[in-house]
């Protein structure tokens, strides 16, 4: 009754912002993710009845998340269980990054914790119970790129990610620059809500996710860098744009962040293709081809001392069990 | 057939951002200003058979100014005449400030050329005619507040401006900080048109100005200074979200720009009632008390060295003539 796995983050490249059903975390718009293979969460799961409460314990230190509390109370639901939990998590990102991401975190637990049950879910319903814990967690399921398909039903069924082709012909890099690892203002899932709520930008935006959506999607199998980077771009902007016409506006992003983003243009006007995208904070992820990511490296750490090249990484796997 | 005449630039509370006729300059939106007393534009024109051809001179340099040129054209139809004009004018704009305006400009070269023409123009027929020369300018006729109606016509008889009345018991203040006083890298006609040819948001852009506008004039008679800022700073963010939405994402702001938002906002946490706005370029534009504007002042000071305070301005005046 105990198992550990491993997944890693993932960074949107066409964004998830917004929930159509909070409960259920089932998403407003369909998004595409790339897994990135330097930064993940361990987590080992052990149910027992001999446990009085679920345990938390992360990176040594045992603390109290409601999030997790919760999601071991659906796991149960789903699982017809009735025991409780004792979880432990490293997260394996460098100290203070910034970067720790719940989309690891839930993937990791979803698997331990249905392995340490003696499940054999498939990768579908793994990625929906990770859904369960955190959206973005569906999409770190799986390796190298993965699309979250929003689903119509209300039950759920069909909210689920699964793997996408790579654009087979280009070797893809995201060069991660850390503008402020302190903690965020605004916690991405009260920002989300109150840009549903508030910005009247949330509707144009879900259409123009979905569109950018296939666009993306037709430049993979193009292997098209200019249109994929391109895209990539104008989805993180109009994203962060909505929330800067919520009430009361408000941002991610900080002075830094737009700095970066004048790197990245000036760079692009040296010939060097590389593409931003930014999510809930202030730190600026730059897509590029790997034979240039030294030199995007090189060109981030003018603002940062903190730059960390990463490359597709692996799907969620489990490394031990009883 | 000679007369010089003044108008001050205006800064718009509520945005005047996208044409729904670009040949007669009507706005989607109407917006509303206040008038600056700090910097203005004087204008000489004079009509006479004699001259060949139009001639343009500013701050005493001739130059060919091609929406200028357009201008003069449109004069000479609306005011049935056939001369063509010297015009003389000079930018009361602190050196390289960049914020010299085509509102201040269009403002006094339709009001100089009208007298100089033996015209009696009405203040809504000149803020027409100064419409034709450039949007804005049709609030310059104006001192202190002036809302420029959209108008539903096609021929542009109902677009115009008229004066608003202030908030009787707030003294108000515009503290402009300079960021960079550089050429415009998107000029604000081009810019605009790019957002409501392809930004998603455009259209939800226009129904806010629409709404903020009705909030912002209950907010002045009831001399609520709070509703008034928050409406000012949120109607300018909504502006320039609506860029970063567009194909291709383009914005005005600077990483300055940002950072003079965030001493604003920490001006308010201090208890400092201060909110910002922004047009076509990177400067900030605070709003706040006379009382404050001091202290806004070197809180803004500390991110650059041009800083001015101005305070609602007079209307555009004919100040000699033949």
């Amino acid at each position: 009754m105990k198992a550990t796995a491993i997944a890693h983050t993932n960074i949107a490249l066409i964004k998830y912002w917004g929930k159509r059903d909070k409960t259920l975390i089932l998403p407003a718009n369909s998004s595409l993710s790339m897994t990135l293979d330097q930064f993940y969460t361990e987590t080992t799961v052990e149910w027992s009845d001999a446990f009085m409460t679920d345990q938390f314990t992360l990176n040594g230190s045992r603390i109290e998340d409601t999030k997790v509390t919760r999601f071991l109370t659906i796991l149960r639901q789903q699982f017809g269980m009735t025991e409780k939990a004792h979880v432990t998590s490293t997260n394996h990102v460098p100290t203070a990054a910034g970067l720790a991401s719940s989309a690891s975190a839930f993937a990791a637990l979803a698997l331990a914790a249905s392995k340490a049950a003696g499940r054999e879910d498939d990768d579908e319903t793994l990625s929906r119970l990770a859904r369960l814990g955190s959206g973005s967690a569906s999409r770190s399921i799986f390796g190298d790129f993965a699309l979250w398909q929003k689903g119509t039903d209300d039950t759920g069924i069909d909210s689920y990610a699964y793997p996408v082709v790579a654009p087979t012909e280009l070797d893809l890099a995201m060069v991660v620059a850390v503008v402020d690892a302190g903690p965020k203002k605004i916690d991405s899932r009260l920002g989300m809500q109150s840009t549903v709520e508030t910005s009247p930008y949330f509707e144009a935006w879900t259409a123009t996710a979905e569109k950018d959506l296939l666009t993306i999607q037709d430049a993979f199998k193009a292997n098209d860098f200019k249109i994929i980077g391109e895209t990539v771009e104008r989805n993180a902007l109009s994203m962060h744009a909505t929330t800067m016409a919520a009430t009361p506006p408000f941002s991610y992003l900080k002075p830094a962040s737009f700095a970066i983003m004048e790197t990245v243009h000036a760079l692009r006007e040296n010939g060097i293709e590389a593409y931003f995208t930014m999510d809930a904070g202030p730190n600026v992820k730059v897509l590029c081809l790997t034979k240039d990511e030294q030199q995007v490296q090189t060109a981030l750490a003018s603002h940062t001392d903190q730059v960390y090249i990463c490359h597709p990484g692996p799907k969620a796997r489990v490394i031990a069990h009883d």
